[in-house]
């Protein structure tokens, strides 16, 4: 049932990127001297196997899911967030929604599982799993069914933006508690102590802090057994945004479309997923580094080497989205600028 | 003659400055949780005095001149490529132009001394000052006349810019040879060896590096009288491009209207200009720090805090032009974010 997530995936061109690494070389500036935007220029190019990369048609789908470890008291905000931040996005009032419309991006929320009845509204996709996950510091955050359900969501939900034509899949969550889940995941990912991985989230104070990194504990000690399988690890401390995410990454590079990955709960989904499939990396490119303490570890076990540090960590999908006019950038300057010779300008005389 | 560099600037407002901080603590995000976006947007609310701030209207100007220095070999171009490059940002192909053209921005190169004939065009504004200074490391790069030159053109081109309505100025620079005179400049100004503030500019090789150390420290003992004199170290080592940088900030601060700066030569422009007046400071927003060696440091006695990272080093205000998305994300999320009230979205509970 969860096979499919194994599947082997595409790999992006050699040869496209071997040209767009020649074509950065003839252009009108010192080699290098544009950063990080040629690589993804060059990266683009390969994963979209072409020699005009772009990323005009972008897709945005938040998940969002509430968590049984709330009970803990590890959220500086009430559970009932996770519902009115969904009619908030609906309505157009989140920072999400403002840069979506700000783009032109096919933006779109998915409640897969609230603990209190979701808004109906033709923005909101409804594939609610259950009311929430269980409390994962005291039993297994979902079943194995619930596991399948959620994995195959996560793969319809990329397979129907894919199928609307994009050049980039941005995927965001929303789940009041979903940083304790999100470090409980890395600590057992990275066999960390929940000390290093354990953050602020949207803002608890250190009473709150230390309560989480409790609980964390809890959760990694009541499902150790889990330790070596990421299926499972997601399973027993997950929670359904979290897999919504893992399924759509997978999902996207199996049909040959990037994802541009969030911040700290996003880039967990992201170093699970590559877990599951290790060839998975080289479809995604992260965005930037939050101010939550455990991301830049993630980053870190992924190699990534995030766009931005802004000092965000607001999570739904936002960081990705204020890194997406860097990616257009890159690729309008591969498409556009000239070349020396085309400019008639003198290239390098030394070395 | 260059008294009017000295004129009190103006203050970004204290009370927009207040309601853009409390507005932001009213948005549907937690506190502070969107990062340095949050800072930007109440620092462009302060500077120009309004609720909405705003950076839709905005002017880019290059200067582009040549440098006596390179006749000591510091430079991987020829001297030609400065005005060559002065035809391409003309037509359309160097990295600023094609993303002056992305954002309908109004963009003019400035030709404010080249050594070879700049080319005429519509684009290019002619206000050559010399055929390129002299060369530092042997005489002061500028006569008192030339200097007093430099800085009214520097600030007539501000002017005109300010007056076709602008809510930002970004300025660039173009000149074979520049990263010579502004880490010279930098070591003056910073009492620094060269051997911390000298870099491969467009990619000098190892040897080259040494003799641009080498030619950087001949320059500084040249003019040693010059010491704890902003203007006078302007005159001695630096370049015409960096004074018009230098007298466009002032003069786009008394006007009150707030600059985006570039990377390492710019930077250095900002810190010449800073120490002529402190309070320019509080109208200049860094848009990145370069892979070029000293602009950390250049950056560190500014105190500022540069939004991007991206391993750049190209200039012709190619870095703040990348960063100038961000700007507009923060206005956009500051103006059309909706607020906890009116979303109906539950504040924090804890603390």
């Amino acid at each position: 049932m969860t096979q499919w997530i194994y599947q082997t995936l595409p790999r992006p061109s050699v040869e496209f990127e071997s040209l767009a690494r020649q074509h950065q070389a003839q252009l009108t500036k010192p080699p290098g001297s544009l950063g990080q935007l040629e690589e993804l220029a060059i990266q683009l190019a390969a994963m979209q196997g072409t020699n005009q990369p772009r990323v005009e048609r972008v897709a945005i789908r938040v998940f969002a899911a509430d968590h049984g470890v709330v009970a803990e008291g590890v959220s500086a905000y009430p559970q009932e967030v996770t519902v009115e931040m969904i009619r908030n996005f609906a309505q157009g009032g989140a920072a999400i929604s403002v840069m979506a419309r700000e783009y032109g991006a096919d933006f779109k929320v998915v409640n897969v599982g609230t603990a209190f009845p979701s808004p109906e509204h033709e923005m909101v996709l409804q594939y609610p799993v259950a009311a929430g996950t269980e409390n994962f510091s005291r039993t297994a955050a979902m079943s194995d069914k619930q596991l399948v359900q959620i994995l195959s969501v996560g793969s319809q939900v990329a397979e129907q933006a894919v199928a609307g034509g994009i050049d980039l899949f941005i995927g965001g969550e929303m789940g009041i508690g979903n940083t304790s889940a999100a470090a409980a995941l890395a600590c057992a990912l990275l066999k960390e102590d929940p000390q290093q991985l354990v953050g602020f989230g949207t803002g608890v104070d250190q009473a709150g802090l230390m309560r989480k990194i409790a609980v964390v504990r809890r959760g990694l000690k009541q499902h150790q057994s889990a330790v070596d399988n990421p299926l499972e690890i997601l399973r027993c401390l997950g929670g359904y945004e979290i897999a919504a995410l893992v399924a759509s990454y997978l999902r996207c590079a199996q049909l040959g479309v990037p994802s541009l990955v969030d911040g700290f709960i996003c880039s967990v989904a992201a170093l699970l997923a590559c877990g599951i499939n290790p060839e998975l990396k080289s479809w995604l490119i992260f965005s930037h580094q939050s101010a939550e303490a455990g991301h830049s570890r993630v980053l870190e076990a992924l190699s990534a080497q995030p766009l931005l540090q802004l000092g965000m960590r607001l999570g739904e999908a936002s960081g990705a989205a204020v890194a997406l006019p860097l990616l257009r950038l890159a690729c309008c300057l591969h498409s556009q600028m000239a070349t020396f010779a085309e400019a008639g300008v003198s290239a390098k005389e030394m070395d």
